[in-house]
């Protein structure tokens, strides 16, 4: 006697309702996962499992059917494999602090942020590995050219997913992976990371650049040298210089930088017309992640004693009045004789 | 007694009168140069040497006093210490053959041009050298994020001087160096040259990926991974890494894909869009460099036994009919698990 059964599809959890949240879970539920999101806002929620929109965040977009959402925590950990987490970089070490007991004893959690805590200036998958109390194995980052609202609409896109453990990057590589999603992995986990943090911070010079009134020659030459300082901090920290000449360096870089709809650039464009950052982010509707993140990035650097001319800059227009006219001028007249990383 | 004289301007000859070359005279000018342009054309040149414009190729922009031009192409080497040459990368050999005697002996010769030999694949500082019998050591290339518009209306832009000999490349530096062109020295000119000849074919790739309708993701994805070609070739060529990723590999590949000016850029738009490459050619108003150095960047690959898998589908696109987009479909779907030059 013969019985047929379908095995259940693995459960994920993504946290946070985000637009990089939301679409990755549609891509979790497109490659297969019954997916729950987590969120704080009861009405989001409810339009994600009973819509099947989240209007806010991905205007238009229509989100598979695995995909639901609830505001309780422990109900969207409760028998996820893989655990995403798309939460405000600042914010996250609170908000999961003394969850670690809803993680499935083998759930693999998978940092889908970019930016560096202020104060301790840990990259957000040490952020998570101390919130949830984690070995090293079970983290995952995953960064790339990755621009959510072409993800959503399902426009062909490469990734990276990086862990120190190659099997588990292997494992968020399998559940992640769809005819649309292609991730490859890394185990540079340091150098994807600082890629993602420090771009955003790049961005927001390029925007300023733009605002002022300069081409594609000063945007290309920001995007050189923000890429070259960022290689800097990440030779200092351990990481590869490969990794930044790839997708999570570079292919994100490029894709920010170019995005009009990218909050960084929108934010340093208006900056670089001559608003002061109130007035910017008043204008952006909101803050960039580039704005919190440029002060715990130059921290990070600084107590590895490396210098990064353009988040310097960055930070002194947006903090100290510095005119994004003399930025400009310092960044192409810096004294160098012969080009180098 | 004393007498106070005025050394008089050191004299630059600049070769071709394209939107590059009469730019990099104004340059050369504003440096404190008296120049000499040579092109074909009777009318250009009287229109350059008279009424200080170019308004083919640069419309709108006044050109420095200290800028004239000739149809003899031995008026313009005479007295010439620096040399500078912009003619279509497949004409250079033809053109210059047989006037190595009207050079100064200490001039140096300094390459505009971006491409690769057709036959020979020869890098054009190593046409240059054969056409005119020059020793390496007199020959610097000029190559970085310059479009040349931008230039004219002196928007402050930085560049690379590649010369095997660090006293060639200063001597050339000093020579073009103005508040709003910023020349750093290089001794990688492999390098610097072959960042130059692929771009062109790269900023082609993407240009038919945007025609057909992909977004940025897409955009840095073909950056990144092209860039990544590129080096591949100059490392098996004896490049430096360090020189793709700077400002005449990185920084001018993505000013090239990020200005919708480049003729590059919009003759790939229009084969993406589905015309013919003989209707995107017309309706561009003449061919782009990477449509003829493609052949010749595939003729060096091959010789050296390198991939270059988006060259290979930039040439199948253009000349076998390969529709775009199983171009894009190959290109974010090669089977590599990890990433990688």
């Amino acid at each position: 006697m013969t019985s047929t059964t379908t095995a259940p599809a693995p459960r994920a959890a993504v946290l946070g309702t985000g637009s990089w949240g939301t679409t990755f879970a549609a891509v979790l539920a497109d490659a297969g996962n019954e997916v729950t999101m987590w969120g704080r806002s009861p009405e989001a929620c409810r339009e994600i499992t009973e819509e099947h929109r989240n209007e806010r965040y991905l205007p238009g977009v229509t989100l598979p059917g695995g995909v639901a959402a609830t505001t309780d925590l422990r109900a969207a950990l409760a028998g996820a494999h893989v655990v995403a987490v798309a939460i405000p970089s600042q914010a996250v070490r609170a908000v999961l602090s003394g969850s670690a007991d809803g993680l499935e004893p083998g759930a693999v959690v998978v940092s889908l942020m970019k930016g560096v805590e202020l104060g301790t200036h840990e990259r957000m998958s040490e952020v998570l590995r101390e919130a949830l109390g984690l070995e090293e194995r079970r983290v995952a980052v995953v960064s790339g050219p990755n621009l959510a609202r072409e993800i959503a609409t399902h426009q062909p896109t490469a990734t990276v997913v990086a862990a120190s453990d190659e099997a588990t990057a292997a494992r968020v590589a399998h559940a992640c992976a769809t005819p649309y999603f292609r991730p490859y992995t890394n185990t540079d986990v340091v150098g994807v990371e600082l890629g993602g943090a420090v771009k955003n911070v790049i961005a927001l010079a390029v925007g300023m650049a733009q605002g002022a009134g300069f081409g594609d020659n000063t945007t290309a030459t920001i995007i050189t040298r923000g890429l070259a300082e960022t290689t800097r901090l990440g030779l200092a920290l351990g990481a590869q210089a490969e990794t930044f000449a790839g997708l999570a360096g570079l292919g994100d870089l490029v894709a920010t930088c170019a995005s009009r709809l990218s909050r960084n650039n929108t934010l340093g464009r208006h900056v670089g017309e001559g608003m002061s950052l109130e007035e910017a982010v008043a204008a952006t509707g909101g803050t960039a992640e580039g704005v919190k993140s440029c002060r715990a990035v130059l921290e990070l650097a600084a107590a590895h004693d490396v210098d990064l001319p353009i988040s310097q800059a960055v930070a002194a227009v947006l903090h100290e009045g510095l005119p994004v006219l003399a930025m400009t001028e310092a960044l192409l007249s810096r004294p160098r004789k012969a080009e180098g990383v």
